[in-house]
C-alpha cells in the first residue's frame, strides 16, 4: 500500500440524520455538514476500502431504517439502522481510492452499501461489488444493474415464477416480462410512462380511483396471478380481493405505510385461504449470489436497446435530503438519483 | 341395481339453514325439520350414491358457508355456499344404501360431503371416499382420518417443510411431530389437555394473555419458524412481531374473524418482508390426493396408541345446531362430532 501524503484529512461533506423521523419525513431531518474529515487511505492492517461517492440511490426501505428501533426484532437482520448524529448509509456507485481488501483495488468502480458523503472508509464489503461492465451509464448500478433491478428479478423470477398468459400487477410500477401486465403509480405523467414509454399493457392513477376494488376488477376481470408489493395497506386490500386461485404476491415493500405511526390495518387475508395464494416477503440482500445471472439476463436486452429505463438525477450532496423526501410525496419520476461527483 | 320395494318413500330428519347468517350463529339460525322424505334407492340413471349417515363432522370452515356470498369471489371455489331453506352441507360417516357410481357399493362405509340429514342422495362424490381400514373408530374419519387430520398433515408437511429443531407455534392447536411445539386455547381444561395429554412442549390460554406479543416472546425467545394459522386477527398481529427469518405461516383458517362482520385489521405485515416470511393459504381439498399417502403415514400410529385423540360426541341430529354453535365459543373439547345413528 501507498503511504505518505494520503495521510493528510482532507474535508468530508456529509449528510447526517438529525434525529429519528417519526411521521412524514422532512429535508429538516437531515442536515449537511462539512465538518467531517478523513483520511483518503486505509488504516495500517484493515480490509477496508476507501472510496470517492459518485452516485447515491434514494430507495423506499431507507425510510425504515430512519425511525426509532422499537423492539430488536423490529431490525431488519442484514441492514443497519441508522443511528442520529451519523451519516445515512445507502447504496451507491464509487470509485476505489485505496484499499486493504484483496478484491478490491485502487481505480476499480464499485457499487453497494456507502454512506451519503463524498469518501467513505467501507470496513464491511459484504454489499460491495465490483462494476465489470462500464459501457452503460455508471448511475445504472444504483437501479437497474444495482439493487432496485437485482430486487424486480429476484421478485418477480424467484418468487412468483410467471408462467405466460398470467396476469400481473405491479404497484409503484418498474418493468416487467411476457404476461398481461398492468401498473400503477400516482400522477397521470408516470400513467402516460407507464404506457407509452415502458409499454405496460395498461396502467392506471391510483389517486384517481375512489374504489380500488373496482378499479382492479376492471382491469384483471379474471383476477389477479402475480402481484409484485410495493405498497401495503388499502392496496394490498383490494389486491387480495382480486386474486386469482394460486395467485403469488411479491412482498417487496409496503411505501403507503412507512411514514405512518401504526401501519394500516388489512382486512382480507382470509383470501389468502380461500384463493391459495402464496405471499412471500424477501430482501434482496438475501440473492445477490444471483446477480451474476441477472447481469447476464438483463445486459444484453440493455445491449439491444430493448430496455427502458428512467432516471431522475439530483445534482449535488446537497440535494439529498430533498430527492430523498420527494420519493413519498413521488416527486420523482422514475429511479431517484443523486450525483455526488462526476468520476 | 335391485328395485321395488325400496320405491317407498321413507322419512328424512334434516338440520335446516334458516337464513343467510350474520354476526354470531346461533341455533336458531337452523332448525329441524321432519317433514323430509326420501327414496332409499338412486333414481335411474344416476351415478348417484344413497347413503345412510351416521357421523356428521362440525368444522369451522362451515361458519364461513353461511353467510350471504358479497360477491362471485367471496366464494371458496371447490366447496358450496349453503343455501336458506336447504340442510347443512359438511362432512361425515355414512354407509352406502344403494349405488349407482362404480366405486361404490351397498354396504360400503364412505367419509367425505354429506348433509346434516338422516339420509342423503350425494350426486357428487368428488369428495366421496370408500372407508378401508374399519379396525378404528368409525367417527375418526371425521377428524383425525378425514378432513381435519389431512389438513394438518398438509398444512405442517406440504406447506411449512418442517425441520428437525425448528420452533412450531399451533393456534387452536391440534397435533404435530419432532419440533418445539407450543399450542394456545381458549380455556384451562383444554391448556392442561395440550401440556397433559397431547405431550405439547408448552401450552397457554390466550384468553388470560393481555399482551399476546409478551407472551409469544416468552414461549419463543428465538422466535418462531413455523406457525399453522386458524385463528387470525390479534393472534396473527402478534405472531408477525416474533417470526423468525425464512419462517413459514400456513393459512388454515381464522376463526376469530368469521363472526365478524368485517374482519379485524392486520398491521404487522411489513415483518413479512423483514423476516422473509412466507406465508400460504391452502384449502385441504386440493390435496386429497394425498390422502393415501397421509394414511399410509398416520393408521400405524393409531395402531401403536402413539397418537392421542380426544372427541367430543353429541348424540342424536337435533342436538346439530348446539354443537356447531359451540364450536365458536369453544365449548367442544376435542373434535366436535354429531352422533345421527350408529351403524
Amino acid at each position: 500500500m501507498a503511504s505518505g501524503g494520503d495521510d493528510e484529512q482532507v474535508r468530508n461533506k456529509q449528510v447526517i440524520l438529525k434525529d429519528f423521523v417519526s411521521g412524514f419525513p422532512k429535508e429538516s431531518d437531515m442536515y449537511v455538514s462539512t465538518n467531517g474529515t478523513i483520511k483518503l487511505k486505509v488504516p495500517e492492517g484493515s480490509n477496508g476500502v476507501v472510496v470517492k461517492n459518485l452516485y447515491l440511490s434514494c430507495d423506499p426501505y431507507m425510510r425504515n431504517l430512519m425511525k426509532k428501533p422499537i423492539t430488536e426484532n423490529d431490525d431488519m437482520e442484514s441492514i443497519d439502522n441508522l443511528k442520529p448524529g451519523l451519516p445515512i448509509i445507502g447504496f451507491g456507485v464509487a470509485k476505489v481510492l485505496d484499499s486493504g481488501h484483496p478484491s478490491f483495488k485502487k481505480g476499480d468502480l464499485v457499487w453497494g452499501n456507502t454512506k451519503w458523503e463524498e469518501y467513505s472508509l467501507i470496513t464491511n464489503s459484504q454489499f460491495l461489488f465490483k462494476i465489470q461492465h462500464t459501457n452503460v451509464p455508471l448511475s445504472y448500478y444504483t437501479g437497474i444493474l444495482g439493487m432496485p433491478g437485482l430486487t424486480a428479478y429476484v421478485g418477480f423470477y424467484e418468487i412468483c415464477s410467471p408462467k405466460r398468459g398470467e396476469n400481473v400487477f405491479i404497484s409503484a410500477a418498474s418493468g416487467a416480462v411476457g404476461c398481461y401486465v398492468v401498473g400503477s403509480a400516482g400522477s397521470k405523467e408516470k400513467v402516460d410512462l407507464l404506457k407509452n414509454k415502458f409499454k405496460f399493457d395498461e396502467a392506471f392513477n391510483y389517486k384517481e380511483e375512489s374504489d380500488l376494488d373496482a378499479t382492479l376488477k376492471r382491469y384483471f376481470p379474471e383476477g389477479i396471478d402475480i402481484y409484485f408489493e410495493n405498497v401495503g395497506g388499502k392496496m394490498l386490500d383490494a389486491v387480495l380481493l382480486n386474486m386469482r386461485a394460486h395467485g403469488r404476491i411479491a412482498g417487496c415493500g409496503m411505501i403507503s405505510q412507512y411514514n405512518l405511526d401504526k401501519p394500516e390495518g388489512v382486512h382480507n387475508l382470509m383470501h389468502l385461504i380461500y384463493k391459495r395464494v402464496r405471499m412471500e416477503g424477501f430482501v434482496v440482500t438475501d440473492y445477490f449470489h444471483l446477480y451474476p445471472k441477472f447481469l447476464e439476463f438483463i445486459l444484453p436486452h440493455i445491449a439491444e436497446g430493448k430496455i427502458v429505463y428512467v432516471e431522475d438525477i439530483a445534482e449535488g450532496l446537497e440535494s439529498g435530503p430533498s430527492a430523498l423526501i420527494g420519493l413519498f410525496s413521488g416527486l420523482n419520476v422514475g429511479k431517484q438519483v443523486v450525483l455526488v461527483a462526476r468520476e
